[in-house]
């Protein structure tokens, strides 16, 4: 395989600046199945936690239900909680509640794009393994569906008697076999592609040479992607609904997507099952359209932060559903963003105090926002700088469903740790050592405790351009190492010299890559 | 004058790009005296805090304390509750708890570098106009002592019967008639210089050709600067007391200043006369060096994080002295860095998320931490954005001490605002409409509403090094505009199109330009 030679061949160099007798290594964690990632074990935290829930399920006679709250393209930064709100012109004050109510995660890791995110914390594993390293267009020519044989979480929860739900945004996939509905979700209303996709065929201030050209728009509505907001049920029928027709109408698609969450959750709050509700955004993805239904938002007025104070009205909308339906503290809520900032949208674009942006494995374009809410259940307050992988929504997902870890198969590797004792317990650590990241099939670079290193980079030859006009990079002589804590812009390297940490922190990035080449990716043809 | 004609060399440049016929200005403020800084008037919030602050009096019949606690090169993002704190390895809750307790303001301003700002907080006046535009050494050969005739703040606060004091680093002068009891204190106890002039006779590590070489030190000996721990009072004695014979000392030293600050409020509580004290760490300026009778007290255990963390616990026992001598509800606390991170030093510096750091007028350089706190006047839990230049503090000291706004002469420009009223009110809103920035006699820059505007910049010719490897640039065609919502680290300019921002903002650096005209400078031969 090709991303397996690539990988051993920088191995190979990586390794020869370590002694020839290897040092003892900085690992807490510890395998127990050789196909799932290694866990930190914290038994007296994973003990209280699960007497918690059985606390709680016996008090309430069910599972937990599971909201998660997914923006799209939000920075670290934009929240006023994490530094950001009125500071940069949109005030965020109902998603710093949430913050103050619960748990704030510092550390908390996304992949560098959408797709990925996406795929990562519905199936548990990276991208790279099942083949979703990037959006899934219907020009494509896939040669295998990555969704085939994959275990979503969905499904997961489907079988454990959950009512699973995807609102809003999709982008894994919009061919049969590939939909939410198709690939374990009962219901699903929202749209398969990003805003910018589907707004460009009304915007004709910003694509004349599409909207105003009929020859053009024709070529480009044959390979879609759909502009219509789509209503499917799992085995049963799918309907396309309200096509986008204008801007104002992808102004107003949050509105409806919020509207539908909110109806659903107070009819599921009615019925005899537990459910799990993925809210995906359409907003902030460019290119944002203020809603016109709503007055001016924001002190800035700019159509990103307009988008901004939308998804905090939003999100104070579907908070206060739970509550009305009285399953807010029966109820596991969890809100975040898909990367970082996409800054070649700039001026309709987030802000991350860290270096890069979406589309590079830099803090800028991995470092998200990170929220765990759960009233009378996670203590009012929190905040930890220990690490967490938006993939680990996955197997916290499985323990407060109460799914056993023996539905997963054991042909394959899941990376996902189980991270319910940590967003839980009052002073809880987190079970995962270290995070990897990967930039399609390359593998770049790893986080463990306040180290990031990088193997390659992405390194952007414009101010602002990460996506579209940047270059991969293999590093120099050594691996950068940075100190997050001492230089949280990774723009000083910590030096090869420096051990302990060039060998625990190579050794562990070491030790993931072989992984791969016990369980070699999927290759689909992207 | 050679700096009024650069100015307005350049001003032609820049006027030339607005129209012939000037368009309508953005700006609110109104000037009521000629050699006062134009300020934003807001009656109804002036009229509240006037009448709150006499039914204090009349309460406790006398005028308030003033207490400010003055960081040494504390980075913005340094605090946990400005977006570090254990996010990057030093907890900061006491910080953090004085500003939940009070009012954060998040567009705080200081001067580029220290000796201004420490003169500007206690003279109302840019640095440019008394000549402090940087540290005076034993060794220069200044024409002028930059004080004479300057009317300081502890001068007027003495006057208006407050025992004013000065606790630790002083920076502003060291020859007689230029230490802090020759210009207005009644006592002084700290050093004259930063940490590094000072430690760096004694840490062999670092300084081996200064500490191991006897000539060498005999020469440095010869210029100064003072490692003696100074006592002096106006008008009095000045003594000698412990000098600095080891990193030891120098890592015990903020620890000798704290405990005698607090001495001093329990001392000065039971006297008749409200206080003034300028409480100036020692800390974190770099060469730092951990207090060897505390443990460790910061997760990084770097110096530097050590020496934050350790500040943190001084303003906790500070503002507990204020508490148990019964004056915590009567003393108005500021707290504050003096300019931004000294990354010069790394890994010994701070942190800030934008642009810069000290030694320029990049946010990075300029924005620091600046947290109100007043139990019982100041309302809990708020946060501004509107921006506070920390010459306000002296303005703001003088209303609250009741120093009639005549005390000052009139040939002479002041620059600071009278920001009592924004910092009482619960709502309160700014007085100022805008902050100028200046580097040496340079005039750089301009912050108004979310605009930042350069005229020049500096710009470090390697990633870390802004004072010591820095070039000063003119700018291109256009001034350089940053909408700080958009763009808080100052990336992408917004063009020189954008009206009226080009003809407000500059037109406010043009006017503020023009005090130098009517006011010339001081030149003092630095």
């Amino acid at each position: 395989m090709k991303t397996n030679l690539l990988c051993w061949a920088l191995f190979a160099t990586i390794t020869s600046l370590l002694t020839a007798e290897e040092p003892a290594r900085f690992d807490r964690s510890v395998k127990v199945t050789q196909n799932f990632e290694a866990a930190i074990p914290h038994p007296a935290q994973q003990k209280a936690v699960a007497e918690k829930l059985a606390a709680l399920e016996k008090k309430t006679g069910r599972k937990p239900n599971i909201l998660w709250l997914v923006v799209d393209d939000m920075g670290y930064g934009d929240p006023g909680c994490y530094g950001g709100g009125e500071v940069i012109g949109a005030a965020t004050p109902n998603i710093d509640r949430l913050a103050v109510g619960g748990l704030k995660l510092t550390s908390c890791y996304s992949q560098q794009t959408c797709t990925p995110t996406r795929a990562a914390i519905l199936t548990g594993r990276l991208p790279v393994r099942t083949g979703l390293t990037r959006p899934i267009l219907a020009g494509d020519k896939v040669t295998k569906n990555p969704w085939e044989g994959e275990v979503s979480l969905a499904t997961l929860l489907s079988e454990a008697g959950y009512y699973t739900l995807l609102t809003g945004k999709w982008h894994i996939g919009e061919g049969k076999g590939m939909r939410p509905h198709d690939v374990g979700f009962d219901e699903f209303l929202g749209y398969y592609p990003a805003q910018k996709e589907i707004s460009q065929r009304v915007d004709e201030r910003r694509y004349p040479g599409l909207v105003l050209d009929p020859d053009r728009m024709k070529m480009f509505e044959g390979v879609g992607p759909d502009d219509h907001l789509t209503h499917g049920f799992k085995g049963g029928k799918t309907e396309q609904l309200a096509q986008i027709k204008s801007t104002e109408d992808m102004g107003k698609a949050d509105q409806v997507l919020a509207d539908f969450t909110i109806a659903q959750i107070k009819k599921l709050a009615q019925g005899d099952k537990p459910f799990f509700i993925e809210h995906c955004f359409m907003k902030v993805h460019c290119d944002n359209f203020r809603n016109p239904d709503l007055g001016v938002l924001s002190e800035s007025k700019y159509a990103y932060k307009e988008a901004v104070a939308e998804v905090d009205l939003h999100v104070d909308e579907i908070v206060k559903a739970l509550d009305e339906a009285g399953v807010l503290e029966n109820t596991f809520v969890f809100f975040t963003s898909d990367n970082g900032p996409q800054m070649d949208a700039w001026p309709d674009s987030g802000y991350t105090p860290f270096r890069g942006a979406k589309g590079t494995t830099f803090e800028g374009g991995v470092r998200v926002p990170g929220i765990a809410y759960w009233k009378g259940m996670i203590k009012p307050g929190r905040t930890s700088n220990d690490v967490f992988d938006l993939m680990d929504l996955f197997g916290t997902a499985m323990t407060l469903a109460g799914v056993a870890i023996d539905k997963l198969p054991d042909d394959r590797y899941y990376d996902f740790i189980d991270q319910t004792s940590f967003l839980l317990e009052d002073e809880g650590k987190s079970n995962r050592e270290a995070v990897y990241f990967w930039w399609g099939t390359e593998l770049m670079a790893i986080r463990m405790k306040e180290y990031k290193g990088h193997v390659k980079v992405v390194l952007p030859q414009s101010t602002h351009m990460h996506i579209d006009l940047a270059l991969v990079h293999d590093v120099g002589l050594a691996p950068w190492i940075f100190n997050l804590h001492l230089d949280p812009k990774e723009e000083m390297t910590v030096g090869h010299r420096r051990d302990p940490w060039l060998a625990s922190v190579l050794g562990k990035l070491k030790a993931h890559a072989a992984t791969m080449k016990k369980y070699p990716p999927k290759n689909i043809g992207l």
